[in-house]
C-alpha cells in the first residue's frame, strides 16, 4: 500500500512532466514564429508583385518561396514529434485537429502561389489566402498557450501569442497599405478596415504588455525605432489621404520598406521571447526537481526516524513526525492552490478569443456562413459601432436565443 | 512525412483515450461515494453514542467500523490503480495531491474512533472530524469533474458531485440535529446554522437538478418519500422549538431513523448515478470508436480514388477529393468547437467552489486562520447577511485589495 507521502511526490512528479511537455510546445511555438515571419513576408511581397502586374519583386518572390519552404520542414518536422514515444500530448484532440487544419491549409500553397505568378488573382485575395495560413498556426500556438498548467510558463505563452497576433495585425496592415498606395485610392470602408487592423495591433500589444514580464517589455519598448514608426504614422496620413487624391509615385515601396522594418524587429523581439520561455522552462524543470528531491530526503529523514522509534517500542509516527508530514501536506495545498487561482487570472485573457470563437460558430450556423464571413460580419459590426470585436461577439451570443432556429 | 488526414485520426484517438481515462475515474468517484456513506453513517452513530454517554449504538458502531475499514480498503485501492500500468492521469499533480490529503485524513481515524469510544470528545468535535476526511474525498471527485474534457461526461460529473455533496450537508444535519435533540437545548446561532445546513443542501440539488439528466432527475424525484419527508419537517420544526423548552424523550431516535432512512435512499441515487456515468462512458467510447473506424474507412477510399487518378495521370487529389477532406475537417472543426463551448459552460457550475476555495485561502493567509476556521468565518458571514457563500466569497475577494498586508 503507498502512503499519503508517496501521493505527494506522485503529484510533484506530475508536475515535472507537465513542465516538458510545455518546455516541447514551447520550441514548437518558436519554430511557427519563424514560419509565420516567411510567410508574411511572402505575402507581402506577392502583394507588391501583383499590384505591379509582376514588374515588381518577382527574384525577391522566388527567394522568399524557397525560404518558406524551408521554414515549413521545419515546422511539420516539430508537429511529427509532438506525441511521438508515447509522449503525453494535453489538449490532444484539439491540438492535432488544428495541426490537421494546418497540413490542410498548406496544401493549398502550391496553388495559392501559382495563381499569384500567373496574376490569376487580386492582391486582396492573396493577402486573405495567407492570413488563414497564418490564423492557422497562430490557433496552434493558442492551444498550447490555453492547455498549460503552469501559471508563470501559461502567461509567458499568453504575451508570446498575443505578440504573435499583434504582429500578424501588422503584417495585414501592411498587406492592405500595399494594396491601397498601389491602386493610388482609398474610400470610406477602407479608411475604417485600415484604422481597425491598427486597432488590433493596439489591443494584441496592450495584452502583451500586460502580461510579458518586465524585462521582456523593456526590450520590446527599446525595439522601437522612432523613426521608423515617425516615417509609419507620416505614410498611414497619407494612405487615408488618398480619398482626395493620388499620392507620390514609389509611395507603395516607401510603405513597405518602412513596414518591413517595423515587422523584422518584431521578429528580433519574437526570438527574444522565444528564448526566454526556453529558460523560463528550464529554471522550473530544475526547480521542481529540486523539490522532488528535497521533498524525498525530507521524507526518508522521516521514515529513519520512525524506523528508530519502533525500534524503542514508541508509536510508527510520533506527533513531531506527523506535524512535519502535515506541514509538508499544507505547503503543497497551499501552492497547488496559489497556482490554480493565477492560471485561472491568466486564463481570462484567453478567453477573449474563445468568446470571439463562439460567437462565430453561432453565425456560421444561423446564417449560413463560411468562418470567414463569419469573422468579417463581426469585424464589420466592431467596425460600424466603434468597439472592441470581444465586446460585439458577447452582444452576439447575448442574443443568441433570439435568432431564429437555434439548434439546441 | 504525416498527411493533414493522419493528424484528424491522431485528435480523434486523444478522445478516446480522454473517455477512457475518464472512465477509470467514474469507477473512482463510485467507491467514495460507497466510502463517504460508510463514514456518514459512522459519524450518525458515533454522535448517539456520545450523546448517550456510551449506553446507546455501542454495537451498531462497531459493526459499522467494520464495514467501513472494508470500504477505506476498496477505496485506496482505486487511488492505487490511477496511474497504474502507465496510464495517462489528466490534471495529475492536483489529483494525487487531493489523494494524499485524504491518506494523511485517514491516518487520524484510528485515534479518532478511541477518543470516541473513551467518550474524550464532543459530538461536535466528531461531526467535524468525519466531516473533514468526507469534504477530502469530495474534494477527490471535484477534480474529477474538474478534468473532464467530454461536456456530457463533465455535465454528468458535475451533477453527481453536487448530489453528493449535497448529501453530505444532509449527513451533517443528521449529526447537528442529533446532538440537538441529545442535549434538549438549542439557541439562535445554533437555529442560524441549523437553516443553513438545509440551504446548502437545496443549493447543491438544484444544481444537481440542473445537470443531470432527465432520467436522473425523475429517478431522484420518485424516490422522495413523503412521509419521511414530513416527518423531517416535523422534526425540524420540533429541534427550532427547543429554544422554548424541552421535546419529548426519544425524539432524538426518531430524528436520526428518519435522517437515516432519507440519506439511504439517497444513496440509492448515488449508484443509479455511478450506474449511469458508467453507462455513458461506455457508450461514448463505442461511439467515439466507430467515428474513428468511419474516418479511417473514409480516409482509405479517398486514397484509393487518389492512387486510381494518379494511375489515369490526373492530379493526385481531385477537387471532388479534396472537396471530401475538407468537409471532414469542417465537420471536425464544428463538432471540437461545440463541444468546447459546452464545456465552459458546465465549468461555470464548478467555478463557485473554486471562488469558495480561493476566498478560503485569502483570509487564511491574511488572518492566520486555519482552513476550518477561514471556511467557519466565511459561513458565520453568509449565514448573518442572508447571503450564499459563493456572494459572500465573491465579496471577500472583490476587498481582497484593501485586505493588510496583501502578499502579491
Amino acid at each position: 500500500m503507498k502512503s499519503g507521502l508517496s501521493y505527494l511526490l506522485a503529484a510533484r512528479q506530475c508536475e515535472i512532466d507537465e513542465l516538458e511537455r510545455l518546455a516541447r510546445t514551447s520550441e514548437l511555438v518558436g519554430v511557427i514564429g519563424r514560419f509565420n515571419h516567411a510567410l508574411q513576408r511572402e505575402r507581402g511581397i506577392s502583394n507588391i508583385y501583383l499590384a505591379s502586374r509582376g514588374e515588381r519583386f518577382g527574384d525577391m518572390r522566388v527567394q522568399q518561396m524557397a525560404q518558406c519552404d524551408a521554414l515549413q520542414r521545419e515546422t511539420i518536422e516539430s508537429f511529427e514529434r509532438l506525441g511521438a514515444d508515447g509522449q503525453r500530448v494535453q489538449n490532444g484532440a484539439r491540438l492535432f485537429h488544428r495541426v490537421a487544419v494546418v497540413l490542410q491549409a498548406l496544401d493549398g500553397l502550391p496553388e495559392l502561389r501559382s495563381r499569384v505568378a500567373t496574376q490569376a488573382m487580386t492582391p486582396r485575395g492573396a493577402t486573405e489566402a495567407y492570413a488563414r495560413l497564418v490564423a492557422g498556426l497562430l490557433a496552434v500556438v493558442f492551444e498550447a498557450a490555453d492547455s498549460a498548467g503552469d501559471p508563470e510558463i501559461s502567461r509567458a505563452l499568453v504575451a508570446m501569442f498575443n505578440y504573435m497576433q499583434g504582429k500578424e495585425f501588422a503584417g495585414q496592415e501592411r498587406a492592405f497599405g500595399s494594396a491601397t498606395f498601389a491602386s493610388g485610392r482609398i474610400d470610406a470602408p477602407g479608411q475604417r478596415e485600415w484604422r481597425h487592423l491598427i486597432e488590433q495591433q493596439q489591443q494584441c500589444f496592450q495584452v502583451f504588455a500586460d502580461f510579458a514580464d518586465a524585462q521582456a517589455v523593456a526590450a520590446e519598448h527599446a525595439s522601437h525605432d522612432d523613426r521608423t514608426l515617425a516615417q509609419l504614422e507620416r505614410l498611414r496620413r497619407v494612405g487615408w489621404a488618398l480619398a482626395d487624391g493620388p499620392a507620390e509615385s514609389g509611395a507603395v515601396l516607401v510603405w513597405y520598406d518602412c513596414c518591413t522594418q517595423r515587422l523584422d524587429a518584431m521578429r528580433a523581439i519574437e526570438d527574444l521571447l522565444a528564448a526566454n520561455l526556453r529558460r523560463l522552462c528550464e529554471r522550473k524543470i530544475a526547480e521542481a526537481r529540486d523539490a522532488l528531491r528535497n521533498q524525498k530526503a525530507v521524507m526518508d529523514g522521516l521514515h529513519r526516524q520512525a524506523g528508530a522509534q519502533d525500534a524503542s517500542g514508541l508509536a510508527r509516527f510520533g506527533p513531531q513526525l506527523e506535524r512535519s508530514v502535515f506541514d509538508l501536506v499544507q505547503e503543497q495545498s497551499r501552492r497547488l492552490q496559489a497556482m490554480s487561482d493565477e492560471l485561472d487570472t491568466v486564463r481570462g485573457a484567453l478567453n477573449e478569443r474563445k468568446v470571439v470563437e463562439r460567437a462565430k460558430g453561432l453565425l456560421m450556423a444561423h446564417r449560413q456562413l463560411s468562418e470567414e464571413e463569419a469573422y468579417k460580419s463581426l469585424r464589420q459590426m466592431a467596425m460600424n459601432q466603434k468597439r472592441r470585436l470581444v465586446d460585439v461577439a458577447e452582444a452576439v451570443l447575448a442574443m443568441a436565443d433570439m435568432l431564429p432556429g437555434r439548434p439546441r
